[in-house]
């Protein structure tokens, strides 16, 4: 089986962040691929400045020739993901998905989570460009 | 009209915050009680530490004898919240509301959000307590 090492990002690790990032867009958002506007620049700021807005988690894989990648990868991610959160005293965390993308809900069900759109009624919503601007009057 | 103040929340505000969060969750989640769980502790630790994890506006009101109280208040701290976003160089903000929720909808939509869970098919997982500590192994 490939062998996966799930570590915490480094900075030098943005700019293949950001590849995945446009990769994940290609394929889910054919049509909305003016959503994904972020830099690398933006991508080191935003996650490594004194006071982070995100944090990360990458995935090293070492494939086995002739054997299927990426299996368990997700669940491996998920599972250190809820480690991190317990180990900050977080009581749970939070994952969008996209209804279409039957794989990933089952796999979330699977490990555990539960559907808070379909079991509550959670609806997302956004503010952005335009909108924002006018709202902030500028 | 009532005169309204926004600004940001301080330490001292932790246990009015917690209050607001227990009034709101009575109001909206009669059968889910059990889902607020924090302390005035972890309000203070979460969002006044040296990496902060939240960050709060709190609305000053001072009513008007014989005025509807209230009104406005929603947008005056979207409003605000739009500006603190474009102050950060952030490109969007975004909400979760419940379906049955029809004024905060109407409201939301009105100020120029679109909803995603409508719009693109958006689905909040949330995964917790059990299921977080055996995904962790803990």
């Amino acid at each position: 089986m490939a062998s996966v090492l799930i570590r915490e990002a480094k900075e030098g690790d943005c700019g293949n962040i950001l590849r995945l990032i446009r990769l994940r867009e290609l394929a889910e958002y054919e049509k909305l691929s003016d959503q994904v506007k972020i830099s690398e620049e933006a991508l080191r700021a935003d996650g490594f400045g004194e006071n982070p807005f995100y944090h990360c988690l990458v995935a090293e894989i070492l494939p086995v020739p002739g054997e299927p990648q990426g299996q368990g990868i997700g669940s491996k991610i998920i599972k250190k993901v809820a480690e991190v959160a317990l180990d900050k005293g977080r009581s749970q965390f939070r994952l969008a998905v996209l209804d279409w993308n039957k794989g990933a809900m089952d796999l979330y069900k699977a490990l555990g989570a539960q559907d808070l759109t379909e079991a509550e009624g959670w609806h997302c919503f956004r503010f952005e460009g335009e909108a924002m601007r006018e709202l902030a009057g500028k």
